[in-house]
């Protein structure tokens, strides 16, 4: 099957640095973005690389790939309104007969074995959602009590979903729901098993100050 | 009312490096545990430290603090067969009338900040748990399938917790249970409400070599 990863770049960075987009904000030598765009070639040399970006940030990110001589070929769509939006946008340019899988422009730390294990479970299951266990001691909160909840029965979520293109591209078919907080819970909505597979520590979604000096230590001492 | 703060460091490091006990291991220029005691004086400059220390390390230990010139004054007593174990241990050594914290010895990251707000807030309410909100999607796991769970219910918990002493030295009279997963988990087995306050983000527990990656990195940007 044709394989394709739509890389979702909406992000304003509110959190981080006035006026820079947190995709292109730099993470060692280059823009976060490049460093996500740039692996999954890596994982999978006949991947096919949708970008979406919002309207206003496109050509600023074609002066930036011409700056840092960025060359990985990717084709670029412009996002909606929100990112539910904007994966539906980028669906559109996916046949039904193939597998589509759906990253965040903010994790460029996802391994080479990652994107690899899921676009070959995805395979098989119909979708493949990398997870990864929580390490620490975790409560529930609500109406200001608090109780300990197994951390073993606990998984964080990251990305790449991928998916057979026909599922997500029925799933996105769907009205909006305010608790389709992620892919797997689009398909969800159709009634589809979620199918888990293992992801990658590092892969972590950078969203603040802390996030950025961790992946710059990562990145470091990554080994690819 | 007096302050103490016991430091639990009774691992053994497997997960890291064979051999060393993770505690010992070299954050930029000293053993992580040094760095976890050096906070806490910064903090709280009277306060009293108590070290819990598994018996064949107190040599390697005085070993280390005569290498590295380490003076800050602590007092040392020896672990028992687990964590919890340990912390009764540290506890005999602790009057009625006063504050105790315990804090893991690997979470050389603590924030001044969450540590004077721990044992402020334990002088008020008895007890100070600190705990940091999740930021990725969550999913809970069972019998084969997976549900979303709102992250905004859950919280990491994390260390210093802090009580009154009279309550957490009754506490740690009651017989060991398998879901005393910290210490709050064996205050709450009196009937006792947990006190949640903010953690700190940085405040990681280093249990894997990339923990310590992070840990380096997060270290060189602190601002104290």
């Amino acid at each position: 099957l044709d394989k394709f990863v739509i890389i979702a770049a909406g992000g304003r960075g509110e959190r981080m640095h006035a006026g820079t987009p947190k995709q292109f904000i730099l993470l060692s030598d280059k823009p976060i973005l490049m460093h996500t765009l740039s692996i999954f070639p890596l994982a999978i040399p006949s991947i096919h690389i949708i970008l979406i970006l919002p309207a206003d940030q496109i050509a600023i990110w074609k002066k930036l790939c011409k700056k840092y001589s960025f060359d990985i070929p990717h084709q670029i769509t412009e996002g909606g309104r929100d990112r539910f939006y904007s994966v539906r946008n980028g669906l559109e340019l996916i046949g039904d007969q193939c597998l589509a899988g759906i990253h965040d422009g903010v994790r460029p730390l996802v391994s080479c074995e990652t994107i690899i294990n899921a676009f070959d479970e995805a395979e098989k299951y119909g979708n493949a959602i990398p997870a990864i266990p929580i390490i620490e001691s975790v409560r529930s909160i609500g109406n200001n009590v608090s109780h300990p909840v197994k951390r073993d029965t606990l998984r964080i979520i990251q990305t790449p979903q991928v998916f057979h293109s026909s599922l997500i591209k029925k799933a996105y078919k769907q009205k909006y729901r305010s608790d389709f907080t992620d892919d797997a819970t689009v398909i969800e909505a159709l009634g589809e098993k979620i199918h888990l597979i293992n992801g990658n520590f590092e892969n972590i979604k950078i969203t603040s100050q802390n996030d950025l000096i961790i992946a710059e230590a990562l990145l470091k001492n990554r080994l690819i």
